[in-house]
This record gives C-alpha cells, structure tokens and sequence, in this order.
C-alpha cells in the first residue's frame, strides 16, 4: 500500500489499477465484467509525497473495501513502474494536493494540449472513454468547459445537470451508492456539488477518477489550475512575481485558492486591495506569512496596479450582502480596472477575472492586449484537457 | 402482412424495413430522402409467435398507414429471410413480449457486449447511429445507461429531458407528431413517459425502433430484462432457483415484473416477504398459480433468506402511504437485508435491489461478494447495449 | 474592407479568417493558441452585394476590435480568392441576408446532405468541430433538428438549455462576455435567445460563427430556409407558383419570412386566409407591393386552396388571446384543413405547417402524399446540415 499511498489524503488510490489503455496486466475476479471495468491511474512517483499511513487507514475505515479492491491494489503494487512516470494523479480534489513539480508537469501537458489539431491522432487519445459530469447544481461555464475538453480529445460524454434528481430528500440515496452506479457506466466523474467535502467522499468510494468541479463554498481545483497556468503562460514565470488581488477578497473562491497555490514558488509579493468589508480573512495572511510569502494591505489600486505583473479582478458579489444592499454599493463600485488603471499598467502586466464580470472592468479595456480574462477562460480548456489524459491514459 | 405479424401486438413491424446496415435493398418513393429514412428492422422468427390478425387489424385502424409504407411492407415480405434470423424485434415494449428463448437470445447478445474492449471494431457497431432520448419526466440513472449503451458501441445521442416541452398542454401536440418529427432527426428512440400506454402508442406510430424506458404506473421492460440477466449471470440457471421478493410489493412495478418473466422458467418457487400493508397483488399471484409456479407469503424474512438462491429487497416508497406516515415507518423498518442476514444466506446466493435504496440494505452488506446490486445497475448497461444492437443492426 | 464587407449588415466578417479546414494559412498573434483558434469563414462573393460602408462603419463602433482582428482581417484580404468560391457566409443571423442565387447555391448543398449515407466519408466533414447550442429559452424540437444535423456530418455538440443562467439578473454578465467564453470552446455557435436582435449582437461579438435559432418575435431564418426549400423540393419550383398563407399571419414568425423570402421569386402569387383579429400586417403587404408580389386576401380557403401550389397552414396561437378566449375559439375553428380541403386541392399541390399543429390539421389528413409537413420538419435536418458544413469548412 505504501507504494500507492498518495501526495496527500485527497489522492486516493488504494483501490486503484492501472488503466487498460496503458497496457498493464491484471487479473480481475470472474464475476466482474472487464472491458468497461472501473479502473483508476495509480501511478508511482519520483516526487517527495507524503505518506501518512494514518490517513490511510482512516481512509480504509470510511470506505467499504470488498476483496474485490484488494486483488487490484497488489496487482498494481506488482507492477512498480517507479521510475516510468512522474507522479500519481488519480483524483482531483483540491488545490493543495499539487506541489510545484506536479504543477510544472500539468502545464507542460497543457501546453502540449494548446497545440492540438483537429484532424491529428492527438485529437482521438480519448476515444473510447466516457465521462460522467454529475452536476448537482447548474454551472454551465464549468460543465461546458470541461466537456468540450473531452470532446476535443475524442472522448465523450453523459451529461445530467440534475444529479440532485439521483439523491433527492424524497428518495435518499446517498452520494456514495450514486457514485457506484454513474461509475458503472463511465470511465471518470466530474462532480459539481453544492456541499464543501462531497469531492473528498465521492472520490473515496469510486474506482474511477474523480475531478472535483467545484463543492459549495470548499474547492474549485481545476479554476486554481487555469489561474497559476495562465500566470506562467503570459508572463513567463511565477517565481518572482507581483499579484494584486483585488475586488471580494473575503468570499472569493478563486483568490484563496490562488493565494495557496502561489505560495508554492519563490519571492512572490501579494498585494490585497478590497472595500474594508470583503478583506481577505486572517487564514489566508497567517498561511502565507508562515510560507514567507510577502504581502501587503493597500486601498490604493492605482499605486499597487503600477507595480505588478497581474493584476485579479473579482466581482463584489451581491449575494453575499443580504438586504444591505447600500453596503453593497458602496463596495462594488470602489475598485475598478478601466482604461485609466491600464494607463499606470505596465507594458507586459496583465489583467485577470475568474468571469463572469459586471462593472468591475469596464467594456473598453477588453481590447487591450493586456486583458488576459478571456484567455484565461480558454486556459481552462487545456488545463481540464490535461487533466483528463493524465487520469485516464496516463503521462 | 402476416410474415411481419409477431409477437405481440406491442411488436409491431406493418410498416417496417430492413435496416441499410443489413444490406438488404429496398424502394422508396422518390419524394423521400432514403440515407437517413427511417426504418424497423423486421426480421422472420424461427420461434412459434402470436399471429392474432385481429390485433393486427386494429393496430391498422389506429394508425395512419399512407401508401409509402405500404411499399415499405411489401418489399420487406419479398425479402424472406426466415430462415437466417433467430426472431423478431423491432420495439421493447413490454416484458411480456418476451419470451424464454428470446431472454436467452438476447442475454448471449448481452454476455458479448460485457467483452467489447474499447479500442475493438465491435466498439463502433453503432457508429452513424443516433439514438434520441426522449424524456417526458427526468430519470438521470436510466436515461445515462441507456446513452453510455450507445456510445459504448458508438453511437450518437440527442437528449431531451423535457420533453413535456414538445406537447405542453399550451402547445396541445400529440404524441403521434412529436414521435414522427422527432423520427426525422434520429434512428431509434428511447421513451420515459409519465403515462401507461405512452410506449405503445409512440411505436405504433414510429417508423423507427422505440424502447419503452417505463411508461409511468406501466412497464420498465428493460429493467425487468437486466433484473432477470442479473439472477442468470450470478445463479448460473433461471429454472429451478428460489427468489424471496421483498418491501414493497404492492406498488413495485420491478417486483411484478421480474414474478411475470420468472414464470416463464421451469421450477420457480417464490417467497412474497412484505409489510402487511404493501402485499404483492392477487393479480400476480393468479398468474403464477395458472402458470404453475410455487409461490407462498411468509413473515419471517430469515428463514426465507436461508433457503432462497435470490433475495430481491426493494425500498418501501414515502410517497405511497401519503400523510399516513406512522405506517410508512412502520412498514419500512420491518425487513432490514443486513449482516445478520447474510449470516443465514447461502454461499452462492445473491442480494439484489433495483436502487435506489435508503437503508433497507446496511452499508456493511455492500462489501459482500453477495451483494450484487451494483453488478445488477452494471449489467442495465450491457442489456441496453444488446437490445440496441439487435433494433437497429440486426443480429 | 471592403472585399469583405459583405452582402447585409447581418453578414459580419471583418473579424474573419479562413478557416484551417479550407488549408489557407494566416499569421496569429503568438500570445493566442492556434489550433482551436476561433475563426469564421470569409469567403470572397461572386454575387452583388451592399457594399454601404456606413453600416459597415456601424458595426465597427459598437465592436470592440483589438489589433489581433486586425491582423487576421488582412490576411483574409490579402487571400483573394474571389473565383473560388460562391458568396461569402460568416453568419445566418435573418432571412433577408439570402438572395435567390445564394438560396439556390444552399438549396443545392442540402441536397446533397440527403443523399449522405451513414458510413461514408460524407458522414464526417465536421468530425472535429464542436458545436455549441447555446438556449436562453428551451426549443427542443429546434434544438434536436440541429444537434442531429452536427452529428449526422460527424460533429459533436455542447449542449444547454439553460442558458439564462449565464447571464442570469443575478450575476449580470453580457451576452457578449458569455459569446466571448462560449467561443472558447467551441468551432460554432448556434443560439436561441428570447429578445429580438440578440442573434446579431452575438455574431457581432464572436470570432466563429453564429447561427440564429429563433431571437424571440424577431426571426427564425434556419425555419424560413426550410420552408422555401420544401417548397422547391415538392413543387419543383420557386417561380410562378401560388401560395395560400392560412391562420395566425399577424403573430406568425413562420409566414412573414416566408413572405419576404417569397418575394425574392418571379410571378409568385399570395393568398392570405385567416380570421379577422390576426390578419397578416401592412408591413408586408406594402412589402409585397413594392416587390412586385400580387396578393389578396380571401375567407374562402377552399376556394383557394383549389388553385394553390401550396397551402401553409399555422397554428392559431392562444396565448396571443389573453383572457379572450371567447375569440380564440372562434378563431381556431375557422380555417381547418381537413379531408374535405384536400378534395378540392390539386393533385400535385402540397399543405405545410411549422407544427407543431393542434386540430387545425386534421389527423385524417396525415396520410395523404401531399401531406408534406413532416418531410418539411425533416428539411429542417438537410437545411441545417448544409449551413453548418457551409460555415464549418465552406464549399
């Protein structure tokens, strides 16, 4: 087991086998159908990863391993293919669960996937393979994102974007017993969820990978992903650089994560600028002082916009202020990114936004070079391409 | 017309072709387009069928037969292929439309299905075919295996899931028509209906294959087929097994099912085990006693499961017992499948269920080679994936 | 510009390129990922064409063009390879953007995609190209007509009917932010909006093509297309022939582009039938008029159809009628065609209907060959298989 143990607790394979398409043997009891068998990429790694045998085995207690998982898991402990591939992906559930060699190794991939041609064999090294995104909650920017990443591999896809239909109050099946049937008809689940954990669980019952597409208020691993890509594609480097975070910094999904993640790499200076009632909260500063990270509070856009290499624009999202909506007001108004802050830019910065947006960037500076948000869109694109051949094919 | 007259008045094949992919030539009127012309495949059976011309008459009154299908019918009946095909399909209506050599027929189709490799030839057999799912009310886990089927083999999908959308009460169109307009743009049609007789009607009317995904308090007919594939698979034999149906019997359209094609195999017994309240109806128990099988009513849920090569639980459904829910709760708690359970059961016996499931099943019972539910989800996809291969290319 | 200025303001190209699939090469900026580039097709017209540079000057205000379309503009220009092709077609946004001659050159490759057979190489002109059916407001019956003519060319498909969700109140973002997005994913975007002039607001936007699948009580130009190529496909002509426009012709979508397009053709002759309250508009008959058209209008269908090539019948559409019930009944019941019509119509004449149809047709009627409304809903399939190829990879 100590081979396959993982990176963190979130990468589980325990129950895992090499996938058909990488040619792996393995034996498989008789009562089990095997072609369109549930298999997961369990792939040993050439990266530090830690091995906490705890979480494992609580791993093993939340989880009902039959024999059936055991005879896989010594399969592929066999095989040890330690020093062919680069690391084990066999889910993915959130941020944390990359370090900066993985996130070097993904973006490679992604690059390769920007170079794709329609009629070339790159563009059919999904065939065969299905993919199931179970959506408990509507996000069709996300859903599409990721299906016509598969598509675009030659893969194909079952669609519900009213999985909550699977496990409504009325018939009470848990996550778990849905996440064993939708994987009896597909080869990986991509999962929106409305709770924050629902990754984590799906995740630890299938034999199948698993991407985590957002749960409720916890991950959205992939737009972390696309985010650090991007930062890297346009300007060259993440070591070093300035990030403004600016906009709602205290609900924001998007720059918490990015904040974790670009704590990973050296000398990064993170400036946050928000209306006093949406600060980023004191988990985030406390983590990044620990990780020697430096930032920095400002109300001063101008000032910091002038200094950095990006500059991520959130939405003040109205939801969040109740029946406030004065505060509101107050709040969505006072930093926006407009042809004025391009003029202090500098000449190779860029301007972010995780989409959609409102006012908080004004219509006219979308044609500049600089506007990097739908570019960063379509990241997500190469991101979710890769992420997918490296669960399902492998490196 | 009579070589085309089958089964059961559900099969109904007057206006019928071979399909392109068998080879078998045809004329058209000119006035219509012939690639993508809608077509049933209508094969002679060497099996004895129900030749009853007055079900035939009436099938003619109630559909509207211009001359183009007459055409259609006549060139079919010149084929004469009788002796080449095994019987008869161009809908799935209903369980009753099949007989014991037919479920055998169609479960080697279905066991061949379990070995298609996904990089195989036999992977794309259904490669150019479209499949629509029509959904009148949603039914995530149905409609995703019936479209992993497909394109398992290849083919293609169109999905609606509001499909109530085409005939609103405002818009007032009827069935008849959206069937035709939706035949126009696919090759077979998947149908879930809220109303009994729906499926029936939509292929009386369809010139192409129609498979009835249940049809409201009707018929789920292919569920009742993986059900019965399931006990042969598992059990090895479907004469001579013991099965204890338990839960809900009265409601259960997948018990009543699964008791109407049981009765078709040789030695049946079988153990009605259910809360006072929700009985199996005499209905059922008249067949069976008219068609010799043993049948008998038991309270005592571990004896029956000592001696039963299938115990089939089922989920005592809330929403029959309306606010009287003190005798749901009494009805529910009443026959647990658990550990203690299986303690009782056989080496070699199974538990099914058709899922979902609340806790009628414990959790710790899915560990359990005998715990067969999910196999059972598992292998609605290789019955699909048969009972489109015999509609739309023949066998 | 000006090659590429184009045959109406609702045919947008300066923003265009040469598709990769027609092997012309272009230079892309190298900050944006080639291979999936959106791109639109611009081809040079051998047909006239209004050439008003004001609108053209129009469009360029309310767009916002970086210097990327700049650049891709003049490689389209710098191409010149007027002899090659037939017109140019970027978008299909209203009927008025055809001309005879383009709707013959369309009508022509419709033609062919009926002859297309399942396994030739036909079948997969568009393998590779992704399809976006982006809905605001559910038409299923539009929306499967479409995703099967993608399929039916080896194409694959986003799909969402639940588009508001976008741009939902709530999060507020444009349309032309979800075009932006959405055209990130895909090769080609066919929309369904409920406002009217959406459609143009998208392709005025979006750097691949887009096609209008209805933009509210605004226009529907792929149904348009259909209608006029039933008519020439049943009656062998456009020109000289007489036409009878029956029912709801004041809220009809479907016979007022139908009118226009009409009045493109010589000697066309129209017949306008229908109740008092939902008399067809001035706007078309003046429209008519100056067109050269002749018209009348007349209360007696019979009359009518007996010297008619066509009888278009439509739905009396109650929802136009408020709480007035009173005159709906009155005037549904009006103008049906029944067995009776069909006595007194010519033996080569044909009726046609946008359906879906209530009893305004009745039933009995289906069976006769000059029935043509649902050869005409399967049209819809050819029509939108032949601008899809046209817009995808040209002539």
């Amino acid at each position: 087991m100590s081979i396959a143990s993982s990176l963190t607790s979130a990468t589980i394979c325990g129950a895992s086998v090499f996938p058909k398409a990488l040619g792996y043997s393995s034996e498989f009891p008789s009562n089990l159908p095997s072609p369109f068998e549930s298999s997961k990429i369990c792939l040993t790694t050439s990266f530090p990863c830690s091995m906490d045998p705890k979480k494992n085995a609580t791993w093993n207690l939340t989880r009902n391993v039959g024999p059936i998982q055991g005879i896989r898991c010594h399969a592929m402990q066999a095989a040890g293919t330690r020093e062919l591939k680069k690391f084990e992906l066999s889910d993915v559930i959130e941020g944390k669960q990359f370090d900066r060699e993985m996130l070097s190794a993904i973006f490679d991939v992604a690059r390769e996937m920007e170079k794709i041609e329609k009629s070339s064999s790159q563009s059919e090294i999904l065939k065969g393979y299905l993919m199931a995104t179970l959506f408990y909650e509507p996000s069709t920017r996300t859903r599409l994102s990721f299906e016509s990443a598969m598509k675009r591999l030659g893969g194909e896809v079952l669609t519900t974007e009213n999985a909550r239909e699977f496990s409504s109050a009325a018939k009470g099946e848990t996550l778990e017993d849905t996440i064993r049937t939708v994987e009896g008809y597909s080869d990986i689940i991509v999962m929106r969820h409305f709770e924050s954990g629902a990754a984590r669980k799906a995740a630890a019952t299938a034999n199948i990978p698993v991407i985590n597409a957002g749960d409720g208020p916890g991950e959205h691993p992939t737009q972390a992903l696309l985010d650090v890509y991007t930062i890297q594609s346009e300007i060259g480097k993440l070591d070093g650089i300035s990030v403004a975070l600016v906009g709602d910094l205290a609900n924001g999904r998007t720059v918490r994560s990015l904040a974790y993640l670009l704590a990973k790499f050296k000398d990064v200076k993170i400036y946050f600028v928000s209306p006093e009632i949406v600060k980023m909260k004191d988990d985030i500063k406390d983590y990044l002082t620990s990780n020697g990270v430096e930032w920095e509070e400002s109300s001063d856009l101008m000032e910091v916009a002038s200094k950095c290499d990006v500059v991520y624009q959130t939405r003040i999202q109205r939801e969040r202020f109740g029946e406030r909506l004065d505060l509101y007001e107050a709040a969505r108004g006072k930093y926006i990114v407009d042809k004025d802050l391009l003029g202090v830019m500098q000449k190779k910065a860029i301007i972010m936004h995780p989409l959609p947006r409102l006012d908080e960037i004004t219509a006219d500076v979308d044609a500049d070079p600089r506007a990097a948000y739908f570019r960063q869109a379509k990241n997500g694109l190469f991101i979710r391409m890769a992420l997918l051949k490296l669960l399902l094919v492998g490196w």
